[in-house]
């Protein structure tokens, strides 16, 4: 069907999706940059959607029985906000749309979360958007079990384009999503057959049908520029079978611009004042840019409004909850700090100074999480096929699935990148706290996804054990060197390396207490002993704390993190046997250590003393501490790796590495 | 069948097989850490592998001809160390077989590229396997296309499990080899129905035949301890049909052990005393550990010369070239560096300082790459999709394709991790230098691959184009400010900034000389000046060096990389102005400075001045340029990044963070 044929066959469908693409085509062009290709091939489907399926209320973005709306390939980010501005969403004025792409618009390049209502996630690095859905439909899953469809009974949808299905993460996303039965998950693939560099067909040949559906995915296809087509499949999709869905949408980019629609010029450029000529007329569009007839406004208004009697039926069934039921939903879905948590640590911190504990920080994690977990209904464990290695799993929490929506765990599987961004979701949709497991190594896989937490600010929490070349025999590709540097370099990122169940109980107690900032926990494979020897204030709020001090004014100042603050302490034991006095400061964050005032942190590192920081990880993040004073230069070192690790008993590798008690020694008396 | 039933079944075959299996249960318990299950439910393949199908020649491991045999699921390292040392390759000993896992064997946890010969290629990290294994087989068909099947003629098998194919990498390469018509690689999938969690089902359900196929892979079965099962489908597979092979390998993981046998308790454990005497008596072993019957070894070590006469008739070709062919065949396949490098370098050098080009780096290394690629046919361009943004292609190099084998440019599609594990590949196969482009923030998403290239010591070439906020409207998901962190933290990794397009041209001119050491160069979307004014020596080598001296003894130095230097430059402008010496210290490569005599260092980074160093990217690796001397902390000053970017135009994005040449000249004069 060419262009004028689909002009009449509907012309109010036609009208409605041409404001977005007028719209989209005219902001990527005066902001001299944008995408304008997805938004004009995709405007239909994105119609279609919201008018008839989405269920949404522009005057209330944060209601949270709102379907999920989730635009994968979030360069085409003009769709969204042209579908924000036009259903009525306040914040999304025509004059932000005006200043697409500008510094301190709301509209930003590609859609980023916090910015603008209406935006669930942050999307942009492809395959992210897919990878995030999941974790929102298996938090609406988990939270439909508990709290009953009556508060909690919607879909997530998802526009998807070749770039995310290329990419890795989509294949463990829709994996999980798949043996999760996730039904309510629904992935409108914009099907143009274009990528950056040519025709799909030059990097790619995937029968994604067979692929979708390898993965136990129904798969449903429509002519993506046919409405009633597009209705069709939607409702289709809606129909909760027990699988997710994959929507495929044949469509054209940059539907309708005669000179550049179906190839990659529509993709990342301004089509260029002629081509946009030439595309209005095609459209039979006759408005100046960023004026939309008042007919065209109203309906997509309307459309706006449609979920506006199920909100307040919803918000009807909440009022009629009990008093204790309406708070405890209210401070689940708003992602509240369980109140009892303090008192929880603060508990547990007396039973372990009592308890004295040898334990691998990974085994007082989890001694922690059988507290917290046995209160906090929100806690959404997982790990990446290493339960027992990273010791997250914790008794009666029960093993989320198809079967069993009320479990807390989730066997994620070898799927580092889709857990991470799963945990991005789960937290985004709203209920649970998520919290995942790996090797601090792979932090390499997750990567792509942590950095979503720290730039949306999602206060997930990643327990990363066998951080460093404690791991032992495993040898260099397991051991973590560069991994505390990358957590550290990243801003809005809390790295945590407690030395003992006291300081991992104090970081889960911080972890679990943010909201905006995510948190590493470091953790050892080995054994390690208790060396905190008082309860009471949480010290690792701070950053860096003096854990022993010295017998007179300090000559020397050791500072560790983890498991190296044993080896710290046995150094200063032999340090004060000689007579040379000796502070050990422990370091469980240096973030948090850089946001204390600068007296405290002249206190806890004073000046004129040798200093050495002993960390088996590389020395970059480092050097602030030990150089950041005047003369430190030449009195202070750095213990620790300066290269990858090795295959060996662990206590072996410490040796072989030099960082051990008796070299820390050695090099403070060189120094001094 | 049962396992009596099997051992009767084929005798010869059993006992080949069981001395694989006894050597892992046996060095697995001696190390007491491993992994012994993957080894003995494989052991039945990999013996018909080797002795029917594998063609290679245990005397001779580099020969460039054999077959490569990959083990992706590395932890099963006690399957290739026993098939190493039963076939006869000299390293391999029985004592560094007795010594596995431990300080300084050969027989590390993981198979270690470089530490053993018959390992092709590091693996442990799940996945890698896989996705480097599609890179030797993408190097075989250009090599074989360039030189002949008389002398590139051989097969990439890979050994990969649940783990390998749960993993995000494993799609991008599974994806691109179907694309490609790899015919030449088969993957064995250790199909055992365990992970580490437990079984599969726990959290996978997705149908491997069905997702490969949709891939355009062939898709086989064997039963996996039925040896004339496993060579009839092994034969099938060796037949190159245009497609990569999957043979799927019904396998029980810890095979023969009584209580352990497909399940997790087999994985990742040695088995006890208890355990295998029980398995020794269910295979009729009464061999004590490490004991191998005369009878067995002698038979094995003649499967490790099955190729010998091969190789000798392999050598007989290569005798018969004429003498230019075969220097040329030789170098190619010792990767060594091309001998006019440095005069094409020395001459482009020349001519960019009569052009005084303004351009993006991006552009300059295009510009370098015309001139190189056009006389080194090594060298094999690639990009994730971004290859007009990456300017990595060059004219007249030609799109490596199924139809076109001698391309050297490959459009890798949306797929950055599988990319840089092809790249790994591609220079481990032999043939080839490989480089490929993506944006700098999606280091992220290549790290996993990126970390191997450096632990191995490859010296691939990442271009990493948009390196900062100056890449302007894509906004912060698209900006990477912790990434030059990132990869200077990781050991063996040259990261370099060039500032213009001599430096430009100098770094690639480093990075194609090295043989062990990986480079990532980071390179601006916007336009640059040529600011070095004399050609000769690479002065890039030396690190950091003085660009702009101070009119008199420097009591201000300026240290920047890349597009910062130019407004370094600025800065010292306007304090000069005023009366105050400033020199500019350009630092294109922090490593290689690191590495110079101190002598050098004090001389570019003199005591006693204010130092600002300039980079819009996060401080951690500053400090030590920043710091490391008496007195500096009050007398110096970062100018950058402190958390993420945003989107808008670069120039209003670097006033908006302050990294301007006004805002350096006060921070300057504030410190003096």
């Amino acid at each position: 069907m060419d262009i004028a044929a689909r002009r009449t066959a509907d012309p109010a469908h036609w009208n409605l999706a041409s404001a977005i693409r007028v719209l989209s085509m005219d902001a990527v062009e005066a902001a001299n940059s944008g995408h304008p290709g997805m938004p004009m091939g995709m405007a239909d489907v994105a119609t279609v959607l919201f008018r008839n399926h989405l269920k949404f209320d522009a005057s209330a973005p944060h209601w949270f029985d709102r379907d999920r709306f989730i635009l994968s390939a979030g360069h085409g980010s003009m769709l969204i906000y042209s579908l924000l501005h036009l259903t009525g969403y306040e914040q999304m004025t025509l004059d932000q749309v005006r200043n697409f792409r500008q510094l301190g618009a709301i509209t930003a390049g590609h859609p980023e979360y916090g910015h603008v209502e209406g935006v669930e996630t942050t999307t942009g690095p492809l395959g992210q958007g897919i990878a995030t859905a999941a974790g929102f439909a298996i938090a609406e899953e988990a939270m439909r079990a508990e709290f009953g469809a009556d508060l909690c009974d919607h879909r997530t949808w998802v526009i998807a384009g070749d770039g995310c299905l290329m990419e890795g993460i989509s294949h463990e996303a829709i994996a999980l999503a798949g043996h999760q039965k996730l039904g309510r998950l629904i992935v409108l693939w914009d099907n143009n057959d274009i990528t950056i560099d040519g025709r799909v067909s030059l990097s790619d040949a995937t029968d994604q049908h067979a692929r979708f559906a390898a993965a136990g995915w129904r798969v449903l296809s429509c002519d993506g520029h046919d409405a009633a087509d597009i209705d069709r499949a939607l409702s289709q999709a809606a129909q909760d079978d027990g699988r997710p869905t994959l929507v495929d949408c044949k469509t054209i980019i940059g539907f309708g611009a005669p000179n550049k629609a179906d190839s990659s010029k529509a993709h990342g450029s301004p089509l260029g004042a002629d081509e946009i000529a030439a595309t209005r007329a095609a459209y039979g569009w006759s408005h100046e840019p960023f004026h939309l007839p008042n007919q065209i406004v109203a309906d997509w208004r309307a459309i706006g409004q449609r979920g506006a009697a199920q909100r307040a039926a919803w918000n009807d069934r909440v009022d009629g909850l009990s008093d204790e039921a309406r708070n405890d939903f209210a401070r689940r879905i708003g992602n509240e700090v369980h109140p009892r948590l303090n008192a929880i640590i603060d508990a547990f911190k007396v039973q372990t100074l009592e308890a004295k504990p040898k334990v691998a920080t990974r085994k007082a994690s989890e001694n922690v999480l059988e507290v917290l977990n046995a209160e906090m209904p929100e806690n959404f464990g997982g790990s990446a096929d290493l339960t027992g290695s990273n010791n997250t799993k914790t008794g009666g929490q029960g093993v989320f699935s198809a079967e069993n929506r009320m479990g807390r765990y989730l066997h994620y599987g070898i799927r580092e990148h889709g857990m991470a961004a799963a945990m991005n979701g789960i937290w985004l949709h709203g209920g649970f706290r998520p919290y995942g497991g790996t090797f601090l190594t792979f932090t390499d896989y997750a990567r792509g996804a942590m950095r979503l937490s720290a730039l949306m600010g999602l206060p997930v929490v990643y327990v990363m054990t066998h951080d460093s070349i404690g791991l032992g025999e495993d040898g260099p590709t397991h051991q973590p060197v560069e991994h505390l540097a990358i957590c550290r370099a990243t801003p809005n990122t809390l790295t945590f390396r407690p030395c003992d169940q006291t300081e991992t109980a104090e970081a889960w107690e911080i972890a679990l207490s943010q909201d905006a900032t995510p948190s590493v926990l470091a953790l050892s494979r080995q054994n390690l002993p208790l060396l905190r020897q008082e309860t009471g204030e949480n010290l690792t709020v701070k950053g860096a704390y003096v854990l022993r001090e010295a017998s007179a004014t300090p000559k020397v100042v050791l500072m560790a993190t983890g498991s190296e603050v044993e080896i710290a302490v046995a150094a200063r034991d032999a340090l004060e046997g000689q007579g040379i006095a000796t502070r050990v400061v422990s370091v469980p964050s240096m973030e948090l250590f850089r946001d204390q005032p600068r007296d405290y942190r002249a206190e806890v590192l004073p000046a004129n003393t040798v200093r050495i920081a002993i960390e088996a990880a590389v020395r970059q993040p480092w050097d602030w501490l030990l150089l950041g004073e005047r003369g430190q230069e030449d009195r202070s070192a750095f213990v620790g790796m300066e290269g990858f690790g090795a295959s060996g008993p662990a206590p072996e590798l410490y040796k072989e590495f030099g960082i051990t008690a008796e070299a820390v020694a050695e090099r403070a008396k060189a120094l001094l």
